[in-house]
């Protein structure tokens, strides 16, 4: 976790002493239902709310003392605890292990990390699609290979990126369906020593489901699920900021970061607006979705379980979800600033002498009984006149002039192909199919 | 793709004729909804249609050597099929662009891939259940750290199993979802020169689904979100076939691989017999793993879309999809003749002097009235001597003739505490979880 | 290995044949050291050489069809040469094991692929130099951020070029020499049943050197070694890749690929010319990159060895190979025939107003007195609108009617600021560090 | 950074207030060289090193503060300074850019960093040659594929690590010498305000070499190559690690971490004494390799720069190299204190029969005339009925039944095949090699 990408709330999540009270939680809430079951004394469980109750510090550095001597977390809260409590806390962890504590905790850090990464997206998503309504029929030119195309709107490329965030969100439901489950079955998962009931009041109670079968642990395929998610997710962010950073170009400039007062692009070069911030979030991008591969190589730990995974997860569960969580929330503010020139959009798309209605014209030929190929030829060998001139000759004056050409389409219809509209009938069509049927 | 570990009906998926056969299909469809939309003469499909019942044999070589000129797969197909087909052939790729029939093309083997994929996961699943229910109740050691724990059933091991891989099935199916998508809508993804309902049209007779937003290109995302499921199926491929291996290690050989006859272990020394196929296997699962980076480093196209992800795709496309299915199958393959000993398994339950049960009496002298520490610190001091013999004094033995711990507990009621039935109470709880309730 | 991105020479080193072939001379020199030392008949190995010397066919179907029976390869092999050389065969392979030959002969493939991978990158870095020498004082403008920074010239960017090359190729050298070595040590390494004088022998024969410690096999690290600096050359070629793709691009349009007569840049866009071969370069450097995580992953094997590695190894040793040899290819023949536009480059250089000036103009106020803060916010401030007006003001102009400016630099010492040949004036100094000193 | 992960020398390294001193060192250091070069009044660097020789307090909190307005962390840093010394630290950065002071500084974190790692190797080489030499010639079972092969001693394979360890300290010194270089070449690495002989000062000051070619970065493959090998080394690392996994496994227990008393193997089974912190090795090595891939994409920065390295390396700068040092500290704590037991090392070698002695029966039938293919028929026939018992018949016995293989080797000689002194006669040869000859 880097201080400078992180946001509050979720950084929360991850300190100790969130971490120690979900622990006690599930103490407590596994001691009540033994306490219901028979099997430790009903008083037990109360002891342990009634302290709770009084609202305690956690004290975080007492815990690591004890640790230090101990070399086994669980047990250094566990002592710490019954310090607190007294004599009733020896019933605490009855025919538990440890990592029943460790792994549902994981469990809920992760599902409570990926509601503030679905509030992040819905924050996204609605920027995204208040800034496509604005620019829905904003025209901009389409870019295949870096190369102007055809005519597109600056909505419809913010409508992709919206349906693209949208799929990311059902991802990530469906990553955190998989990985809110909770496991308190005993030291190799046969519930030897502590009943299946206790496991299902404990997910209830968190709003977890019972873990199908743990061996002591959680299976591991559930978070290599959830972080290759997330970096999915990321590697959508970085799609946007590349975007971004293309459209800020100095010779492109059709958007650009907001800028803001006061704020310097450059300690040498007073004239610099950078896009820092997409820049940024691209290599943002790259850290989270570095967490894919170590969170695969996590899930064959050896036979009942391995303790590998769990240094690998104390640096990817709180750097992948704070990270990704403050790359959201930068992404938002930037999709919302964004300034965007369509001024500049236009002077961009009418900067190549017409040459982005190549295509209709070769559609129109064809139509007109020219062969695919002929029409190829005639359309090509007038276009790169046009790129050659970096267009600043006309196509449409050149296809004019060539009486090859207009044997088959007289110089009006020729006019007809360069209508700008023509390329923005179906807006609204995808427009419907992203954001629903308009009224 | 590797042949030794391919098998012909995944792989003939991925050549380069079923590639055109699929193009063809694309393109005819595309021309027929064209002539009822009165874009192109009516006739102009017949006339593909037509052609295509004769049979006709694809001609790789002839395309290749009219891609090696013109520098572009689709124009080279397309001119090859003119030649075949004559005049009518011109209404072909009407309004479409190039990523329009090779980006659904990827589509449609993505699909067809993970059906394969899913039939060999069933295959899997099935041979799990057939082993598990068979083993239902065998005991055996399990295992934390690689060091004794508790017992468990080699069913429970393989129910574990199951339930991961139906958990990866499940993703797959969605996978398969994500990715089962048509775009027909042009150069830049605006319909300009192709109505939309020629990618619905074309869309529903492949099986597929209209893409939401198309720009040029089918969103990169889609295709990270399959590979990184694949990723993860390859992930827990590894973490059996790592069981496999540990369970025929010498030492331990509680379970083998088939190893047939006129087999040769080893060119050297004629007495091994090596799991080598459960080996192989963790290869092929970095491999298959190895794709997610690239898949995700594929999403950020420039703006409308850039060919950097073809070439990737032209690996990681047949590669992870070939390798996926030929390790399913090797897989399979090792459950289903798995040799399994149980008197082994038996024989290493017993070799630690009853330290699996050191648990149970923590808990019944925790219960009898000891505290938690005591509790532990007496029978760590007892466990430890018979851990130093190397399981040859017993556990039990040295708590009866420990007064500090009869003084809790009576040696009858020690004894009980070694009973191996205790710890299988509850396995039918998990078979039932796993397979559905038992009759 | 995809055969479109592979070229002959590279390709043949990693084809069965040429591994039987080295096979073979592996087990025929060792035979006749062993020969030399009394272990084997001295007549056994020249009855090998004597069959080699009528430069036999290797039927890769009869041994894969023995393999099939014997599931082995190496013993496949064997057999099969001793069919073709009859009774003195047996003496072959004496004491050996199979990893000796097979990884021996991975050596040596990846020492004789690094040998092309080397030659690919002097004729690359003879290509950068030549084009560097060409454009040494060519100006354009330097960006960072992608925002026009100040002055560099075309030159200067491949000088850079070549630099990141050659390290490259100091680290080829380097993990060649890491790569080269030969084990011959049996099947644990103790040279058990073959003296160290064979191993010594072989290598010497074959270009190599003995490993340190083999343990039946040679330690992957080696091998990670070797692919991650694949990975890293890979990415230089990324670096510049992206370079070509920026500067043809539509609105910068420095330079282009060389387009061919008769090439099609779009089936659907006659007026395209697209990067295509740099776009795909991209997309092969995240091939070759992708094989770094696998080879690292195939460094813990189990105690003396498992095969783990193998089948890893049998698709990054040609794929990652086979690629970056054909992406240096092709990276040569972009940058040898780069088509550049100097007056593109001059025209971009100038459309900012004077903003590239920036700098200059900061630093002489500060050297004029003028506090750092107060430089930077009168400079600042002038800039902007000139950012603003896309260039259409000068700076130059708005600094000379700004009291606040010229109070302290007089209007003719602000044009002085306005110099291009100011920023060329270390371009020599550079070439020298790079080139050596020109004479 | 996970504080349970680092250890506070190279913690210290990657502090923002170490950071901010180099910072302040190459600000001073230029100012100096522009001092004598007549750029700047000769009294700028003097007013800067005599509040510097005050040893002042770098107010870390204070400098976050002024970021949070100008958004740029080098001029906030300046302007803190110039808060403290006055007027005269306007001159400081002179015709600098921010990079020139942030990637030296880099460079010299990094370098500094491998200043310990080596250390650290150095350590661990002084580990394994202790622990090597003193188990130089106790016998143990080699294991391929996990089954007993032949025997080895436990003092050449901890040679053999000492072997990779040494390779890694040779990459890493390569490595430190790619990454110690100082760029001060101004906005885009001309020089244009800054006079290649300030680079070369502060260069020569901080030990470091002149970049070649600066584009306002040094260019990014130096840092891949860097993280590579540290990703190398991690490896290197598991696969030490998964070695002690192996052998404190219950069934093999050849070796076992140090447990200090009042140390926990199990909250809930107090008989467990665990590998666990090689298996923490076993995860912190994913971590370290994690860092290899995002290290390679920050390669492709865009023309002569963009900033997306920056967040990658503000992870995995401190990360990669704060985790790799505690790592390697904790592998040699592992190595140094390693309970080792050559009694049951015996015990494993004896328990299979004396399969272990296959191969020397195999090579003498065939040295006795009998082919390869018979002799291999006879050992594997006799080897599997051993292997079948569990190591309860004796292969000797067996082989001295059989006729067929007597009539070639009578009894007598077949016994001298089971000898194992016959596999330890090289271990000299293996340890001069990798420690130098003995005198």
């Amino acid at each position: 976790m880097v201080p400078r990408y992180s946001r509050p709330a979720m950084t929360a999540l991850w300190e100790p002493e969130a971490r120690y009270r979900i622990w006690f939680e599930i103490e407590a809430l596994a001691t009540q239902k033994l306490g219901e079951l028979g099997v430790v004394p009903a008083g037990a469980a109360e002891a342990l709310w009634s302290w709770w109750r009084t609202d305690p510090a956690i004290d975080v550095p007492a815990i690591d003392a004890i640790e230090a001597v101990t070399k086994h977390d669980v047990i250094a809260f566990l002592t710490w605890v019954a310090e607190q409590v007294g004599d009733d806390a020896r019933f605490m962890h009855q025919g538990m292990t440890s990592s029943d504590v460790l792994d549902t905790t994981l469990a809920v850090q992760l599902a409570r990390s990926a509601d503030l990464l679905l509030a992040d997206l819905d924050a996204l998503l609605a920027a995204l699609e208040r800034r496509a309504q604005e620019h829905r029929y904003t025209p901009t030119i389409g870019r295949s290979h870096g190369i102007h195309a055809e005519p597109v709107t600056f909505g419809l490329k913010l409508a992709g990126y919206h349906a693209e965030f949208a799929r990311n969100r059902a991802r990530l439901v469906a990553a955190r369906a998989e990985i809110a489950t909770c496991a308190i079955s005993g030291a190799v998962g046969t519930f030897a020593n502590v009943a299946p009931e206790v496991e299902e009041f404990v997910a209830d109670q968190l709003g977890l489901v019972p873990e199908t079968v743990s061996t002591q642990v959680i299976p591991r395929d559930r978070h290599a699920m959830f972080f290759a998610v997330l970096g999915v997710i990321a590697s959508s962010i970085e799609r946007l900021a590349i975007e971004v950073r293309h459209l800020q170009r100095t010779e492109v400039l059709e958007a650009e970061e907001y800028f803001s007062p006061g704020q310097k692009g450059s300690s040498a070069m007073p004239h610099k607006r950078n896009p820092v911030l997409t820049e940024n979030l691209t290599g943002l991008a790259r850290m989270v979705r570095s967490a894919t591969i170590p969170a695969m190589e996590n899930v064959a730990l050896w036979h009942e379980r391995d303790i590998s995974h769990s240094s690998v997860e104390r640096f990817i569960g709180p750097d992948a979800c704070i990270t990704l969580d403050f790359a959201l929330g930068r992404l938002t503010g930037v999709v919302d600033k964004l300034v965007i020139y369509p001024d500049r959009m236009q002077a961009n798309l009418d900067r190549m002498g017409g040459l982005v209605h190549s295509q209709r014209v070769l559609l129109a030929l064809t139509q007109a009984g020219v062969s695919r190929e002929d029409s190829y030829r005639l359309v090509q060998r007038n276009a790169m006149k046009v790129w050659e001139s970096d267009g600043k000759l006309s196509l449409l004056n050149l296809l004019q002039a060539d009486p090859e050409v207009t044997a088959a389409l007289p110089a009006a219809q020729l006019a007809e192909k360069f209508d700008l509209d023509y390329h923005l009938r179906q807006v609204d069509t995808i427009f419907d199919r992203v954001f629903g049927p308009s009224a």
